[in-house]
Formats: C-alpha cells, structure tokens, sequence
C-alpha cells in the first residue's frame, strides 16, 4: 500500500480520499478548509509522509495549480514526485514539470474523468510524465480506477502534458455528444410524431448504435422530469471545451461538430442577441419586413 | 412600347406597375383588391390586353401562383406568354411550363431581387425559358432593370426553372453575408475594444473588401438606432434559405455558411429551447454541475 | 411460439430469420434470389401461414417496400398485420398503413437498430401503430430484441410513422456522435502531443463520460489498424442522415451539430471542390494571394 | 504637405509610397532590400526627417513588427509618432503603445484595407490611439483613403489596439462573406439547372442584395476562367481569420459563420482526413457498410 498526500478536498478530492482509503491506501489530505483537512499545511503534509513521496493536486486549474506545484517545489526533497490530476491546460505541465525538474521532483499530469459517480464506478485516467513516474505512481492509479482491465480506463497518453491534452479532447468529444443528443432530443419534440418520447430514449439504452452512458443519463434526467422542463436551457461551458476549439485552430484542424456544440452554449447564454438584432435590422431595411419591436 | 397584364398589386407588383408605367409600358394590373386594380377579373384583363399577349404573374408562391397558372390557361389563348415573377420554387416552374405548353402558351420564371428598392432603383433579373420568349420579353425586363448594362442586373440562366434556382440561391448566398456581418457585428459590441462601432462600419463603406449593399443597408440602421436595441433579435426566414439548404442535401454539397445562418434564424425564435434544456440535464447528471432551475 | 412471413433476406433480413427461429418462431421467408428463399413467392408464402398472418417486410426502402406493401394487400386478408421494419422514411408509412387499412389489414412500422451485431446481440426497436398491432406482435419483437428489461431496447413511439422516425432521429444523432469521435481523433493525431493514440482511446473505454459502444468499434477499429491508414476518408451516407435535416428544416428546429456530421461527408466526397477553388480565386483576385495553379 | 518615414516596402508598403507621393506627400522608405530603399539604416530614416516625426511601420505582423517599434523607441525622439499599419494582432498594440509610451512617443495602429487595389482606389483606414495622434496624422490617412467622405473609408475606432481590432473583425467577416459566395457558386454548378453560371453571377451585379466587391471580383475570376478550374481548391487562411475565432471564444460569441468559412479552409487542405477515416472505419465496423481501401 502506498502513502499519498492530496491537495485539495473540493467536490472530485474529496471523493478520491475516499476512494483510496477505501482501497487501503493511506491518504493525508490538505486543503484550506481545515475541517475536511488531515493536516494544517503543506509542512505538515509533507513532514506526515514517508519519503520518496507522491503529491497528488487536484486544486482549481490555472493560478491555484500552478502556485501549488511551485509551493511544492519549495517543501518537498529531490526524488519525491508531484501528480497534477487537475483540469489543468496542458501548456501548464510543461511549465510545472521543468520547474521541478530543477530540484530533482518528478511531476505527472493526469486527466481524470468520472465526474461525482466517479468515487463508486472509479476514474478513468490519462497520464503524461516519464515511464519509471508512471509505474511508481500505479498502485495509486489502479486504486482509482473501476475495476477490470487497466488498458480500458487507463492509459500512458506520452510525456509531460499529453495526459491533460487527452483529457481535453475527450472533454471536447464529450460536448459534440451532448449537443447530438441534445439536437436529436429537439427533434423529437418538435414534430409530434413520436408520442412518448421518454420511452423511445429509454428503449434506446440497448441494441442500438447511439448506446452510451450519456444515453443514460438523459434516460435519469427523463426520469425526473419527463419534459425536461424544471431546467432552464441556459449552459456553461468550462476551459476544455475553448481549449480544443483553440488547439483545432492552432493545428489548422477543422472541428465544425465541436465548435457547434460550444456555440450553441454560448448562444444559449445571449438571448436577443446583436447579432441577430443586425439580421433583423437588414431585412427590414432592404425588404420592409417585418420586426418585431421593442415594447415601448 | 409593350402591353403587359400584371396580376398581384402587393408591395412588389404595385411598384413594378409603376416602374414600368414610368418607362412608358402601358400595364393593366389585376389584384383580388379591387381598390388598386385596373380590371375586374382575369377575363377582363385578357380582354383588355391586344394578342400575342404577356402576363406577369406576381402572387405569393405556392398554391396561389400555381392556380393562378392554371386559371392564365384557361382563359389566355395560343402564343400567349406567361410569366411568374414571384418567389416559386424552381420545382413549381416545371408543373406550370409543361401545363401551359399543352395549350400553345409559352412560360419564363423570373427571380426578382430589389426590395422596395426596386422600384426607384429597378430590378434583377434571372430569367429561365425559351430563348424567343426570353428575347419577346425583353423590352419588359430593360424597364424593371436598372439602368447600365443589361448583363450586370440580368441574365438568362437556362431553361425553365433556372431563374427561380438563380434567384433560390441568391437568397441562400444573402443568408450568408447578412450573417457573416451580423457575426462581426456582435464581436465589435461584445469585446470593447472597438469604441465607437457605427463608425468602424460606415467607414467599411469604401476602399475595404467587405464593402457590398448589405453593408450601407447597416450603416442606415445604424444611423437610425446606433445599438439596434428598438428591435428584437428574432428573425423570419422565408422559403427560399430553406430550398437553399435542401437543394444541398439533394446535390450532396456541403454548406455549411448558408445552414449556420439559416438556424440562426431558428434558434433566435427559441428561447429556453429543448436542447439546451438537455445540455443542462446531462451536465447536471454527470457531473453535478449547477443548472438554472425555473423559479417556483 | 408465432408464425411469421419474412419478406426480404439481404444482410438485415437474413440475420433477423436466424435469430427469431434460434428462439423458437416458424419463419418463412422469401425473396428474390431463390436460393436463400423458403418459398417461391408472395402467394406462396400467404398460403404456408396459417391466419391471421403476421409479415414482416425488410426490403430496401422507398420503391421497393411500397410496393411490396402494395403487393402484399392484395394477398392478404382482412385481420393480418404488415410490419415494416426497414428504413422507409416516416412519410410512407401513412400511405403504407391507409392502404392496408382499407383491406382491414394491419399495418405496423419498426425502426431497427443493431447492424451486423444484431443476430448475436439482439436488435432495437421502435415501433409506430395501434397498440393492439404491437401487443400482438410482441412475441416477435422480444425475440429480435436483445435479452433483459424490454424497455430498454424496445419503445411503442407513438402511432403509424412514428417508429421510423424514431430511427431517423436516432440514426440523425448517430451521425454526430461518430463526428464527435472522428473531430477528436484527427485532433489526438494531428497535435503530436500524445504518442499513443490508440491507447489513449482504449483507456477511454470504462470510467469516461464517452464511454458508448461507438467508442468501443473505434478501438476495435484503432486494433486492426492503429492509425487508420487501410482505409480512404471518403464516407457514404444514406437516407436517415438526410431526412433528419429536411426535418430540422421544416419544424424551423436548429440542427448544427447534425448538419455539420452530414456536411463532413459531404465534403468526404468533393475533392477539390468548386466552392474552395472560388475562394482561392476571390482571394487572388484581391491581394494577390498565391494560388496553386493546376499543373500543366 | 507632410514629410514620413515608411518601414517595410513590400507588397503594401511599395504601393503605399507611391499613393503617398503622388498626393505631394514627402516620403523616405527604408527596406531590408537596398534596391528599392531611400535610405540605408533606421537611423538614416530618423536623420532625413524633420521632428517632430512620424513613422510609419509596413512590416509582418508579430516578432517583425515588435522589432521594429522597439528599434524606432531607440532613435527617434520624444514628441515623435509612430504607426503600426500591418496586420498585427490587436492585443500586440498595448504592448508596442506603452513602450514608446516611456519615451514619450506616440503610437497608433492602423488596420489598412485594399489589398494590390489600394494604390489607385485608396486604402480604407480603421484607427487606434489618442484623438490628437489621429488629427496629427490626418493628411497621411486622407491621402491614403479614397476620396470622398472621409467619415466612409476611415474611422477613429478607439484606443489603441481599436485599429486593429476593427482590421481583424473586417476580416473575419470577409471569410463568412467569400465562404458563402463559393457555397453558392457551387450549388449552381452541382444542380446543372442553371445553364450559364457565369451569366447569372455577372447578372447580381445591380440591383440584387448581394450586390458587393466580392461579387465584382468573383465576376472577374469568372471572366478569366469561367468554371474557374484552372486553380486548386486549396485556400490558404492567414492570422485574421483565427484571431477573430479566438476572440469569439474569449468573448463566449457564437460565431458559427465566421468559424464554417475557416474551417473550410482547414478542410481544403486536409484531403483524406484522419477524421474521415474514422467515421469510414465506424461506418465498416457496425453496419459492415463498404468502404474504399486504399489501393494495394
């Protein structure tokens, strides 16, 4: 069994603590809310664990990472090993890995998805870093993710960065999926043909091509709420979804399903919209069609 | 000088009789709104009209213009020409051409583009149909047109069907640009940089690639309502985007602007749609994220 | 145990004999290539059924099964049921059923999912008609179905039609999940950024918000040939795709996501096309943009 | 009659100079290419101009241009004023600005339209800086732009980095503009409806709404080459274009127009995509449909 410190005990920490523990790994945890924290600070938490040690951060992406890592670099010794399982882009590992390469600390960047079934169904995991980090650091991997064969929820993505940069193309497929069955969904609405929509999402679960687990999730959603109308259909979007439009850009990629799905977030998010002001704006000019007015 | 029947006095027909009327073309217009006709029925304005004679028809598209076909053919006689200038679908031409060749009554389709515009400023034109009727016709069309060059403003685009195609895809096309500007519209607003953005776009007017018609139409909105916020930013479309983007599917083209800027247009009429309300669902299952409830 | 008539033994038909007799059910079946027909007709297959007859018709759609639909109404007799359980588009099923209907026969449409896996695995199914149709022919459908809850992977969608367009929709969302897919691929590959993409997408396969059985034909597909080079990126479409967009169109419902998949294929398909060598032409045309020339 | 320094006589500068002269302007060029220089070195350039200064910079956007101002901040003195007019990224400006800004130099940058017609129609003008910056240099810029109402071909977009903001925003917009053209363009050729492509498009000239630039340009591409297979359709997409889709994401805007035309472009040259082959190799796996091997 291996000795971890955690950073960081929010929403996915939190769980992952357990989960560990759960599988006999001793886990000191820190974050600044002390009362779900095992100890006071990063001193603490480094002086609780026996060297060479392993550092898991799973802090805010951004800032709060990457002033964690170089706090680390400040307390822990050459030959300890520092993990980032946090959203973080994967420009910031490089970053992070050099700055501890300095002082002899090896660093891994972990992707992890799983979300909050994540602490009963385990995490899957991409990883970037050396492959001697890697395999030192696998009873802590294994521990976290679902049982069964480890090449299915598991993989050595490449060096330092290529765990994060898995992790957000699959968040960047994750938003063409729901915004496919999002688009299908309305479909079904709208034209009234299908009379009992709920069922037919539901009796899609098996046998079919579409099967998936987002599949069912909307089956639960559907569940509780058979016209999906306790919602408002008003979505945010975090950094991977940007991030993987911004790497299909830079790589000269096409990614027409992915950049749909992240606009009609944002459009979502801009009722009456200046653009389609302007669109109304010109045919009125040029045909006198009608607008619809402001209320005065 | 010709002879013309012109059947349908709404906002276009009214204003091409006048057009026409100011070229010197003597027109006996016909509307189910006997206030602005000049006849009382089709009959009457067949007799009203010395043979061979031209009849253009100017009814909404569909049903109405192919029974106003249908009814021309009953009562015109042989070598009669006919003539739709509405906004057919390019499909109808073939149904109306081959019904009144059966009677010895020739047919063109004519695509019209102009707006209200039109009328001070003449008509585009894209004809389709036997050369000797496009060539009989010809005195009408250089009255519509603006002044200059026949073949900048008209054109013979093949046999009929071809001008109602031209003008299908000219409104496909104007989709496109008036969203392209659109677009740039709201990035100029929503980014403030750009501090006086009516002023960035009156000066696109001349010396710039993106200058165009479309583009002075939004410097007179602009002029009128420097934010566009009197309107709502809720927008029809009319048939012709649709045919468009049909016409693609059949053709196996891809068109990936025309389809953008027509469903723009349908998303701006629905707020709070399914789909999003979807995207929330899944978000919320998986992931725990926060969802906007509708208040109680 | 039932009796069936089975019209129609291509790569769907045939599968779905095996299956249902593997459970117990008398198939006869027929079709044009006499050598895996039980029968040499129509009129035979009527006469081998003992009444009420329940057939299943699985030929291409369109001509083929309308008129076999036809044909089958003048074999049949009044209180036999007709299924449809090929990929009409939902529009003939009206047509389909009000012929039957006047003869007093049945009529019931299936959208089946499943392909080439489905004689193992069991076929989905959603089924539009009277629930009195869909109770009797229940026995049939949970044999073609896989095992476990029925609801699951059968749904009654709704009356006539709207079992097809269930699987419109569904293969319409099928077509965006496996762009999803395919967008995320060529950006793994392209960036060089992760070094096994393969495992990568493997790892993706338990734990993921992407795990789906699309996922796991792609790592089937990724363990035949790593880097997909055997094939061309040349794709096919079929009907649904299609339909689903011309159904997007005519309920003014936004399909992005849809259209963008659709469009991909498209393209897929025109190598150099007109559209690109315009804009390569208008880009010369106003900056002197470098061009490639078609070699001499 | 004002005197100028003007760094960088490329394709746009040369002209530039040219415009300049021939409006009575004194202007001193300096290039890397002695040949077509007027002076030797930068400090030439700053020693043949009478203070206070102003210097124009034409050279390519990025480390260039950075170079450039950061080499003027060197030489030339207090109360000068330099002009960024090349494409360079907006946020680039507040960095180049500040830095003269220590020296108590001026700076504006200018996004500049026209391309190789500039030199006989004027370049349009977007700027950005302080109002009295804008006025010190209004002879420069009234010469450069066309003539006619100023307030058409130049704006004062706002502070500085607005000019180029504006450019980029232009430019954007011009992408979704030639994108929807081509679309266009290649929807009447698929059809084979339309008989003469080029005659319809010359006949949008006068009078249509998509009456523009572009167009007439499209006409001209037409007129050398009328089914314009003399080029590839291989397009080739500069900085703008992915600024302004960066910007749109930075801004949570839907873009979809702006971001179809670029990845158009993407597309174009990416024949045979990864992303194809995946959706080919999903289509073999599950519906065992055909697909095209690559040739042995």
């Amino acid at each position: 069994m291996a000795s971890l410190g955690l950073i960081g005990l929010g929403k996915m920490g939190f769980n992952m603590r357990e989960r560990l523990r759960a599988a006999g790994h001793e886990v000191v945890g820190y974050d600044r809310n002390a009362e779900i924290a095992d100890v006071g600070s990063l001193a603490d938490l480094v002086a609780a664990l026996p060297g060479p040690r392993i550092v898991w951060v799973m802090v805010p992406a951004g800032e709060a990472t990457r002033q964690t890592v170089a706090d680390l670099g400040e307390v822990l010794a050459e030959g300890d090993l520092v993990i980032d399982g946090g959203n973080s882009r994967y420009t910031d590992d490089k970053i992070n890995g050099d700055l501890l390469a300095t002082k002899g600390i090896g660093y891994l960047d972990v992707g992890v998805s799983g979300g909050v079934w994540g602490k009963e169904n385990g995490y899957a995991l991409m990883v970037g870093g050396a492959a001697a980090d890697v395999e030192r650091a696998m009873p802590i991997f294994d521990a976290l993710r679902p049982e069964g064969e480890r090449e299915e929820s598991f993989s050595h993505a490449g060096d330092v960065g290529a765990g994060h940069y898995a992790k957000m193309i699959h968040n960047g497929i994750e938003y063409g999926l729901m915004q496919a069955f999002a688009e299908g969904f309305e479909l079904l609405e709208a034209a009234n043909v299908v009379t009992d929509v709920p069922a037919v999402i539901k009796g899609w679960q098996r046998g079919t091509v579409v099967r998936s687990w987002l599949l069912d999730l909307l089956v639960l959603a559907l569940e509780e709420d058979p016209e999906l109308d306790d919602l408002e259909g008003w979505v945010e979007d975090s950094g991977e979804g940007r991030w993987t439009l911004e790497e299909a850009i830079d790589n000269a990629v096409p990614a027409p399903v992915l950049s749909a799905a992240l606009f009609a977030r944002f459009a979502s998010r801009r009722p009456n919209s200046s653009s389609m002001r302007a669109v109304a704006a010109l045919r009125n000019q040029f045909g006198g069609h009608a607008v619809k007015k402001v209320a005065e």
